[in-house]
């Protein structure tokens, strides 16, 4: 699976930036892929790229149109097929993370078809699975986990393999959603798995390695989300991570999309260990990663310092304060072994 | 989805009796809707029903022939297509309750087709789910759960919806898997649904109800299996039973497929409590189902009479000495609602 780059962002007409989390993934990770951004009249989201319709999208070399939002259920409104009917017709490729198919749209199957361009759905793997196993496998593995769905898990991941990098450690992103395919150019999407397959698809995603390498994986979900804790355990499972942290939102009061509160980080982290023993009971916390995007820098400092404190561990805001501390304490943790 | 019936049931060549579960589960609750088994060479397992060739089954009146076995990964093996695509040919439609689709085999879509028979893989419904919510419905609900896979968590959940109907309640089985579909001819195989979607599909198996209906829901995996953990939390969170019943195989010693030692009763009712509380903080534990198939009488009511007295409810093998125990203790519980 090799999508043609560079990219055009559709937004669509998403009610917030939640929704446009795709988008605004690659374009902070991958900003030089992207010629620019594609919203319809009442897009409440804003990737920060030049808009751009099809036409001046092409003119600025764009060869794949990325379909870069979610949506509850993974559906694509009927409103928006005209479109990805348009820029299938203008040359481009298009790309969507939902879980509903473009060619399950007929319109877009055929104009697809008629203009010889390329369908991606990133959600769909054309992997045939086994079941989990749990056998313990060599090489080392972090996962990132989550008191909420949309916390920072993939940020985090990301911001953890460019900073163990840069210490000299050998690691590598594994994608387990849409955005993170986009960004890595491979991976699985595990939610999209069949249910018997999930904790056999994170054990493919992060196979036997050499002792010292490092696997970051993206995490899913929340054990403490009533739609998708299934996902989450399955992929602590078959991930096995020696080491995990706990991304969280220190503003937000209900859980995504659910009327439920949410945990705390103390929470997860014992329910993270209690379950992650099964197939790793060398499992440990080394760190939180605290989304400040909505508070200011002196509370932002002070909930990180607290929450350190609590905790026993470096807590930061990757994007604001980097990751240094946690990486820091990696390589401290697992320097005798 | 209605399967003709009386059923044939094929066993091909599996190497035990565990493989075997979902034609015996056939047999032992609709023993009148199936004329016999056909078995190939090697097989190490039997439904106790007449061997019968496929001339003599459909002499005898059948109608469908069920593919009543199980395989890790749920793949149909080469070697069992023949006799598939000659019980085509002598009249027979086909249900599977494998994950791989019947109809992806060529030479029995074409047979199939030919012979306008109908293929049935009940794994795969055809149902759109939500994501769960989360939100408590109206309508008591029970969940069977157990320390392992294959311990017994569909018949105690049928021989619960027996027990409670004799008792005056108003009680449903909902199946969550292939044998149960079969017995009860509904129900959602859950683990097949996407990952995403494991939640809602148990949401939308048990619908809100009366207050006073009890839906009994068969449970899957366990939330100690490292293949299919996911799928058994999913499953809670959605069918957010107010009771559950652990179901347990005394001699076991490993879980099923895997090399992971068995969970303790209590690390089973401790860990469903904690997770199930999240979409029901009334779960309760109110019962606990003992497969004694390999214990003498003597030994078997021992081991009931223990685990009754250690875990303060009632323990029974529903097989060998009925469920009114639980039943009565169920009814006692919720007599105050």
């Amino acid at each position: 699976m090799e999508i043609a780059r560079p990219y055009l962002l559709f937004l669509g007409d998403v009610p917030d930036d939640l929704a446009a989390k795709t988008a605004y993934g690659i374009v902070d990770w991958r900003r030089d892929w992207c010629v620019g951004q594609l919203r319809l009249p009442g897009c409440q989201a804003d990737a920060k790229l030049p808009d751009l319709d099809i036409a001046a999208a092409v003119h600025a070399g764009a060869r794949t149109m990325i379909v870069g939002v979610v949506n509850p259920g993974g559906v694509l409104p009927e409103h928006w097929v005209g479109t990805i009917v348009t820029a299938l017709e203008a040359g481009l490729d298009i790309a969507s993370g939902l879980h509903m198919r473009l060619g399950d749209v007929p319109e877009i199957a055929e104009a697809a078809a008629r203009c010889g361009r390329t369908l991606f759905d990133v959600r769909h793997s054309r992997e045939k699975f086994a079941t989990g196993r749990g056998t313990k496998r060599p090489g080392k593995r972090l996962l990132t986990v989550g008191t909420d769905c949309s916390v920072g898990k993939k940020y985090t991941a990301l911001a953890l393999e460019k900073g163990m990098r840069e210490r000299g450690l050998n690691a590598d992103f594994r994608a387990t959603g849409q955005t993170g395919i986009f960004i890595s150019g491979r991976g699985v999407s595990v939610d999209a798995v069949v249910a018997d397959f999930i904790s056999g698809a994170a054990e493919w995603l992060s196979p036997a390695n050499d002792p010292d390498h490092w696997d970051v994986v993206e995490g899913q979900g929340s054990l403490f989300h009533p739609s998708f804790a299934g996902v989450t355990l399955g992929l602590l499972h078959g991930s096995q991570p020696d080491a995990f942290v706990v991304c969280h939102e220190p503003t937000r009061t209900n859980m995504r999309n659910v009327q439920h509160p949410l945990p705390t980080i103390q929470q997860v982290i014992d329910a993270t260990i209690a379950a992650g023993s099964l197939t790793n009971p060398g499992i440990r916390c080394v760190g939180i990663a605290i989304n400040t995007e909505k508070l200011d820098e002196t509370s932002a400092k002070a909930i990180c310092a607290e929450t350190a404190t609590t905790h026993g561990v470096p807590a930061t805001d990757p994007v604001r304060f980097g990751v240094d501390g946690i990486v820091g304490r990696l390589i401290e943790a697992f320097a005798e072994e």
